[in-house]
């Protein structure tokens, strides 16, 4: 609606310039991309879930972008570049789509948003490093610009590819992020590395038996109440998919601990193809929930989590209904293909540094993403004619900012219980005026040529205190009343102060610059 | 690109501020337009050919939007307005998407583009007009400040509906709109009308006979070649299909003359729905081409030019291959259910008005429709509180403007064998400084500082010649250049004229302001 897309507005033009200040060039490409150049990539299999796919008139298919990387190496690699063209760095704000499952948290999910996209193209990877830095600091000083203190959080790179990526991410407790600190780190949920102590390191460790069972045993918690042991004393075994190959992935994990899916589709090179596994999987397994068993079902890939290092004469389950396993130990009994860290971190737990993890909550306005030649490996002749003449390939990277999500999050962290509080760099008016028994006409003319940006509530019908809520509502930075009481004065009044002030109206255009 | 995407820009930041100037407000609408809201007003069927679907993952059907006047009364109609609100003026910068049959012209006729749209509610008729006015002056200050002349062009309203419209055109020889003017008359070719003198009316009425033919006269040059009559002694029958009913239409016209089948679908109450008939069709009908008769076929809808009335004893074909009708008369030999202009005007004819038309050439860079209750009729709930209480309608009109149209169309008018010329107010920058065999950098600096928009050749590779021939291509309306010879001053020549003059590099930001 107008007064949002002002702010809209107001949020592009702070980050166009400061793009443009770090040397970064905007232009458009098409919204509707051809479907071969996602095959290229093979990203039509690794997104489709959600993928928005129409077909022209003549048969063509074409994918609803939702992300730019093929249209942007595409056109690049027609330019046939130099090495004294680079470093280049490409930027658009356009519409994306994405066929979320769950659109959710007003803007912060929807299926169709703007979003500024940048690409960046280097010669090599140290000349990329600078272009990371120097996006990371733009973005930092784009989001303060914007009233949001952002973390740069290592994050989880999806579907888009590449080796590192970070998130910045506003704290609040309404967002949507679940990240970790511990000193210097920072890492969203899906990513953060967690290691663990021994439990039980001076524990012998005994001969391998096979107990009975009784056949009500067989969740965590029925372990529990027959062996009365902590739940790190059991192993653990979770059931995955590959939803494309149909590859099954067992993950080992200590009883006490839970499984990060996204970790552990990228132990086992599946990134965004994993999903939990259903009964009838495990019928084809020959088994059922229950008795999955942590060694010696066929054509499995088994990821065992760090965590079972730290456990001496585990607890395990048996294929069979009436048997249980006691001293299972790892490396001694059993050890799988893939060894990781494949658990979910938690409040408490440690880092690689040694301190503890603390939970935070926050929304995600933007992200870095490192390439490096993930798309120029797979997109041919995606090369440029290095100095000593040969054809080298790009050095790639990618920056987002989602503009509603920055929208919302701004309303977000500035509000008070009467309605939002916008920063005056992306407020949709820089002053409120209201008029009371009187004209505003001479007012709002003489604000409007001096250059103030006014919204001027003439309503006639309205009554004062119904202006004052709607002021304080809207949020902008300033309220000015005009009324018989104010003479020749104006009332100026800034929305986060309680105090009101009579000014001279040629003071105001100075005393909007100013504050 | 970068260079076309600056020059996008300040298109619309021109069109922006004129359009607010006028009142409009700013926001935006989804592209992905729920497919139910298109049926409430029938577009499905009436714009089905270049209509683009997608269905999302739930199976819910979208179009992408080429206009977007069901989403704004969506819109409108949600918010339960009263006429306290109107006149109200909404307008988007947004993508459209048309699948065209023939996408052509560069930027003029493409499958994905972006578009100013604009929709009015008004209270009634009369403030409607008031607001169509001030449109038509917007636009052509609008385009005036873009460095375009245009014209208000009567035009055809294709599948968007209401009763009247007009384009505004650009004259150039490249322009793919063919138009005519007569006096005061201005008519695109798809809707100019033409009245017919009598060309015979002094030749007494004869009586209807039927007379042999050879077999082989079957097509107008044949008709000429055996009887030597001229062509608008001849009776011509062109048969179309409505392409959702399969319904027959036949257009009878003089022989010299061309149907319009704009004016003709108009005629027949079908806008957008008559294509030509097949082989197969007039099979259906028991006819073959060359037997098509004026008269007498079944099931069919005649529709009659007026020029029909200016020819005493036309020579008619007949049904049988044997045989031709002789003396045929209008109205008393035969008469069509429907009597209309459908006649398609060439240069020369006469317009309504007695004067001649002169076929003009031109491209079209905006249009701006009365749509009237059209919408507001058929989606249910279109309504406002009026001031007596009922519910009213809203009266409508729509205003678009093509932005790569625009864009393109100033680059044919402002031009020279050289390259672009723009004009100050669209063009990327403001200066092109070359620097030759000395250091650019500080007067750069010096430019970017005093707010002055400067493109930098500071290629160090390439030759002054090619600088020089770039600049001219690229077209910004100042060029200037420091060396040796310019010693502490620069080289200032403007684009469009030759002479060159040494200045002082502190009066670049005035004389950019001043030119």
């Amino acid at each position: 609606m107008p007064l949002g897309q002002r702010v809209a507005d107001k949020i592009m033009a702070v980050i166009e310039e400061e793009m443009d200040k770090a040397g970064a060039q905007k232009m458009i490409t098409p919204v509707l991309h051809p479907l071969e150049l996602w095959q290229e990539t093979n990203r039509t299999v690794s997104t489709g879930y959600e993928l928005m796919k129409v077909k022209d008139r003549r048969g063509a298919e074409f994918a609803l972008g939702g992300t730019a990387e093929e249209m942007f190496v595409d056109l690049v690699r027609r330019f046939k570049l130099s090495y004294k063209d680079l470093p280049l760095n490409l930027y658009q704000f356009s519409t994306k789509f994405r066929d979320e499952l769950r659109a959710r948290g007003g803007l912060l999910r929807v299926r169709e948003f703007v979003m500024k996209d940048a690409y960046s193209f280097d010669r090599d990877e140290a000349e990329f490093k600078t272009t990371y830095d120097l996006m990371a600091k733009t973005y930092t000083r784009i989001f303060e610009r914007l009233g949001l203190k952002t973390q740069m959080v290592e994050a989880d790179n999806g579907y888009i590819g590449g080796e590192y990526c970070h998130e910045f991410v506003t704290e609040t407790p309404a967002g949507e992020s679940k990240y970790f600190t511990a000193g210097d780190y920072c890492a969203h949920e899906e990513v953060a590395k967690c290691v663990f102590e021994n439990m039980n390191a001076d524990e012998a460790v005994k001969p391998f038996k096979i107990i009975d069972q009784p056949e009500w045993v067989q969740t965590m918690r029925d372990f529990k109440k027959h062996y009365g042991e902590p739940e790190w004393r059991y192993l653990k075994n979770i059931v995955y998919k590959n939803r494309v190959t149909g590859q099954i992935v067992i993950a080992n994990i200590r009883g006490d601990l839970e499984v990060n899916p996204v970790k552990l589709a990228h132990a086992v090179n599946m990134a965004g193809l994993l999903e939990p596994a259903e009964e009838k999987d495990l019928k084809k397994l020959g088994t059922k929930r229950g008795y999955v068993h942590s060694w010696g079902h066929k054509g499995v890939i088994y990821a065992a989590d760090n965590s079972l290092k730290t456990v001496n004469n585990f607890i395990g389950g048996q294929k069979e209904a009436a048997t249980d396993s006691f001293n299972v130990n790892y490396g001694r009994d059993f050890k799988a293909g893939i060894e990781a860290d494949i658990a979910l971190a938690k409040a408490g737990y440690l880092a690689e540094n040694g301190q503890k993890l603390v939970e935070k909550k926050g929304s995600e306005v933007g992200n870095i993403f490192q390439l490096g030649y993930h798309y120029t490996n797979l997109m041919t002749g995606s090369t440029f004619a290095a100095k000593d003449g040969s054809q080298k390939k790009y050095y790639m990277g990618c920056y987002g900012i989602g503009i509603g999500r920055s929208l919302q999050t701004i309303a977000e962290i500035h509000h008070d219980d009467k309605g939002i509080i916008w920063p005056d760099s992306v407020s949709p008016y820089q002053v409120y005026l209201i008029n009371l028994q009187t004209d505003g006409e001479k007012v709002y003319e003489a604000l409007m040529t001096a250059g103030v940006e006014v919204l001027w509530d003439d309503r006639a019908e309205v009554s004062a205190g119904v202006k004052f809520a709607d002021a304080d509502l809207i949020g902008i930075p300033v309220r000015l009343v005009v009324s018989p009481k104010t003479g020749d004065k104006i009332e100026w009044k800034k929305r986060d102060e309680k105090k009101t002030e009579l000014v001279e109206i040629e003071e105001v255009p100075d005393r909007c610059r100013k504050d």
